[in-house]
């Protein structure tokens, strides 16, 4: 590892000659491999743009230059560049990012890792640039032609091709393949589908679905970026950009260290807004990702150096719960039809789209679009259900309220990885959701706790065709099947510690955090405590049986895998006031601020989330309203 | 008016002679002027639709063809198409809506007056369709080629394009106009620009206005509409349509009603996804409408159908004092530079505009943008105020938190016409903004209550430099300047009813709600009560003091112009819970649900907001809480 360990600065990477240069690219695919397949990362993405950062950090001068990368998870290489090369603690706490991050580094700009955002940012900055006078000052961009079909890109796009003095270098790294089935955190869900079809039939079946017509945009995709046409004859873009007033640098071999270089200074020199239209490989030099046609290692768990097998594969059992159960649905429901922005096999579609290709739609990285094309499906009779990330349904709140809440349109929406999430940094929480939602006029939201609860949320989901319904569930795995004891207008009673003759205390448990609120209610009947456990599984609209059994105890405790501020505890103590109901009620979950990177383990302890933590809290505030220590009555 | 009488259905176009066509469609402008012109409405974005209306009810079969009218404000001609002819109570309550409605008729399926949609709707429809094996009905959208700028029209057009089979056909409703200082409801400032300038001295303006450099995107635009080229030059659209693989018919004469339905029936022949592009006059045939340049009488107040000019001119005090204080902090400040997403006039940003060319941004409809590179700005050294009506706000939620919070990036957003505006309907409502924004971490909101706090806010504002500002203010007059008597920790106190003996009750008035709060605190003291007003101004985060003051009274109320779920009331009542302070908060405010289209004051009423209304209420609960009257303590 001879040159890289040389590389202090960028400076350093200026002062190579050529030769050094593909040297430095073959030792940092090392050192990538070695490092990522150690500590789980975003391997094929990084793998794809050595040479392009190479090149970039030769011709552009940052942190003079500012350089933006769109999503960030390609950002490994310009960290190796830029003074840090300790990988070993990568995305854990204490460690690198996984994504730019301020902290780190004065080369690093934007943290927010939701697509399609770079080139706004890159406007914005070369406005300033313009506005000061700073005329030497480049910005380069880098966005995947994935997510160019974000809206958000042709705002930015249109912006930039407004003035032609401003000095931005639009990178498009495309490789491809970010879009449709196989963009996103695919190779976390690799087990899962090897487990089901094996590996050779997921190739074929890629191949089948991205052929099929569940895959919309394709066309335009494939003129996009000559997916069909080869190299040479990739003209529609240009033309398409120039159209919008953008000069056009491409195709170019982005493995081609020179070539790219060579692009880039004819790019820069331009002295206007410029595309440079560069074409990679996703996983390039690592056989076992390039073998991997569906996601080529997007995002790895632990894996085997040599072979590419997870070393630790996870399961993924909210998520496969939910692929099992639409596909049920979809067999009993010919107007159920399935909507992703552009992460089939992450959310959980693939079987449903294997099965029904006709009635799935992939509309790229377009939450907008999802939300309101779905309310236009509903109004011609289909039921749509959504499925996205959480955290990247904030994009589609205006379309959620005015397309679908307004139009009392049938759409279910199933937000996978609610809540707190962890090592992928604070914009990948799902902690927004239930806040947001809340505000949302006749919408109707299911936290189940559980497999069953799940499938029930699901089908009762899909069967409410006047207004949005929402079903949210976290990453990871599965706990085992938490029975009720009892149905109290829908509100589940879960747990009734009867013995203690302490105040009478209300646990609310919402979702995945019914057995933090079992765990509590241990440690609270321990101390004498009479508590019981619910759980509401539909919390919005707060059901009026809930707000009655917050009247008939001496103290409740909501606990919620989300912020806080707005939320469903927040809006339980709403209902009750408006209903003159005094009980104190105290509200668990997360607080108004972004989490740092780190396990979702040490964020619940940061939080004090755990069943010590809110028991403790608990007593406390049990103490503190009631001098008297609870011995009689 | 003899043809118009007897349109009773679309059918009753479809059989009209392309001569009487021409007829009715003079008719219908006759119609429009003098009605629209005693009512207020959008007459010239109407006027500039009529043959384009005509043609599209003769070609498609609504409803069994969906129609679908992007922000729909030029829906006038489709309504006296179907059976609604009756005018006179137009955007009043009980009268037709200014928008399409659902419940006024089956021919009406989109009500949502937030720019850009149109196509994402018309996907949504004709993937169902589809799906239903209902190959027979098309779906076409309207769209202006202004609304082509917001990202959702691009992230549709992608999907669009994406199937050949689908039978969409695209209006591009090209007025060449909708962009830029001349987009919105302009006409609403006419005479505020009138009086400051003069009717020569705003079209010179004007002119300079658009060619200058504060016009961003004009190179990209001029390109889409061909603005520069002249009609038979309209080359690069065809260009861009193409490269995305769509089929592109015009630009064909919008005011030539055969050549429009000629254009239609090669589209709808076609069978696949087209875009018709019709190059339409804003204001035509209505001559005070044609040489308005800025605007063409866009939305109009009562005007004399003469003239044109305004039978009782609006003051837009809020506004105006906003555009005045810009402009002298833009003299102090040159780092300051403001965004609006096609507004200028309309939020007050023409005299900055005019005053600092260079440091004013138009970015289109696309308000993701503007706060993304709002952000890049803020990085790079400027401080960006964006000003913005406060339902738009909703569309950047995800970048607000993402790029603006997170980057801690010193942005200032200004919200006009917050609260409940009325007369448009439901989506112009600003009513979720506070319980929105109080899910922004970092993020600190002003409500300001007259001229001088507005003023204050806006200057203290763009001093913060470390995460969002917010300033949010509603639509209308100002009210007479309301001194404080008193101010606690940055609380200010504006009455003190000590005179009673009864319970002490802390009245907080939010922004546009403090007169309100003042005439209930009246009433109340003359009901015995000692009552106290205070106004924190600045409302998120909630200030410590308020939480303090909340403790030393017996019953708090909150008043607020916008959602209660979630607003700064039920903010305040969990910063109390929190800091264990027990005392009853009620918030009143606006409840979770769509407003329909009335007038500022009957949704007030309705709504139980008046200070009668929650004198009344607020003695009840008092009555409730207390069963014993207060007469001796």
């Amino acid at each position: 590892m001879g040159l890289l360990e040389t590389i202090r600065t960028p400076a350093d990477v200026r002062r190579l000659t050529p030769h050094e240069i593909d040297e430095l690219a073959a030792e940092i695919r090392d050192f990538l491999v070695q490092s990522v397949s150690r500590t789980g990362g975003h391997l094929g993405p990084n793998l794809g743009v050595v040479e392009l950062t190479l090149a970039m950090h030769r011709v552009f001068d940052s942190p003079h230059d500012s350089m933006v990368f769109d999503t960030g998870h390609q950002a490994y290489v310009h960290k190796l560049l830029t003074g840090r090369q300790d990988f070993a603690d990568l995305r854990k706490r204490g460690g690198l990012s996984g994504y730019p991050s301020r902290a780190e580094s004065e080369h690093d700009i934007v943290e927010n890792s939701h697509a399609s955002t770079a080139l706004s940012w890159a406007d914005g900055i070369a406005k300033a640039y313009a506005v000061q006078g700073q005329t030497d000052r480049h910005v380069v961009a880098v966005i995947g032609d994935g997510a160019l079909t974000g809206g958000m890109a042709w705002e930015a796009l249109n912006n930039i091709a407004g003035d032609p003095n401003r000095r931005i270098v639009i990178v498009v790294n495309d490789n491809g393949r970010s879009y449709a089935p196989t963009i996103g955190g695919l190779a976390h869900h690799l087990d899962t589908l090897r487990t089901t079809r094996g590996y050779e039939n997921v190739l074929s079946w890629g191949k089948r679905t991205l052929r099929g017509s569940g895959v919309p945009g394709q066309m335009a995709y494939d003129a996009l970026h000559g997916l069909k046409k080869g190299l040479k004859d990739v003209v529609a873009p240009e033309g398409m950009f120039e159209g919008l007033g953008l000069k056009y640098v491409g195709p170019v071999d982005g493995h081609d260290a020179a070539a790219v270089e060579r692009a880039l200074v004819r790019a820069k020199a331009f002295g206007g807004p410029v595309i440079v239209h560069v074409i990679t490989e996703k996983g390039r030099g690592y056989s076992p990702a390039e073998q991997d046609v569906l996601d080529r290692f997007h995002a790895v768990g632990k894996i085997h150096p040599e072979t590419g097998l997870p070393l630790a594969p996870s399961r993924f059992g909210w998520t496969s719960v939910f692929a099992d159960e639409m596909v049920q649905i979809g067999r009993s429901r010919p107007d159920v039809v399935a909507i992703t922005a552009a992460m089939l096999a992450p959310v959980g579609l693939a079987p449903f789209a294997a099965e029904f290709p006709r009635r799935t739609f992939d509309v790229g990285i377009a939450e907008q679009h999802a939300a309101t094309s779905a309310a236009g499906m509903a109004f011609a009779g289909l039921h749509p259900v959504i499925a996205v990330y959480a955290t990247f349904l904030n994009r589609a709140f205006d379309q959620l309220i005015m397309d679908v809440a307004l139009h009392r349109a049938g759409v279910t929406i199933v937000l996978d990885r609610a809540g707190i999430t962890g090592d992928d940094g604070a914009s990948h929480n799902g902690m927004w959701d239930m806040a947001m939602l809340s505000i949302v006029p006749g919408l109707r939201l299911a936290a189940p706790r559980d497999e069953p609860t799940l499938r029930a949320a699901l089908r009762a989901a899909v069967d409410i065709d006047d207004g949005p319904s929402v079903v949210r569930y976290p990453k990871g795995a599965l706990v085992e099947p938490i029975p009720a004891l009892d149905s109290i207008d829908g509100v589940d009673v879960l747990a009734r510690h009867e013995g203690g003759a302490g105040p009478t205390v209300l646990l609310v448990g919402i979702g995945s955090m019914v057995p933090t609120a079992l765990a509590v209610a241990d440690l609270l009947a321990a101390h004498g405590l009479r508590v019981s456990v619910v759980d509401p599984r539909w919390v919005l609209p707060v059901p009026a049986a809930l707000v009655k059994l917050v009247g008939q105890h001496d103290h409740v405790v909501t606990i919620e895998d989300g912020l806080v501020d707005g939320g469903i505890g927040a809006m339980l103590a709403q209902r009750s006031r408006e209903a003159g109901v005094t009980t104190a009620i105290a509200s668990i979950g997360v607080p108004l601020a972004f989490l740092g990177h780190a396990t979702r383990a040490q964020i619940v302890a940061d939080l004090r989330l755990r069943p010590e933590d809110i028991a403790k809290d608990v007593l406390v505030a049990l103490g503190a309203a009631r001098p008297t220590p609870p011995s009689g009555a």
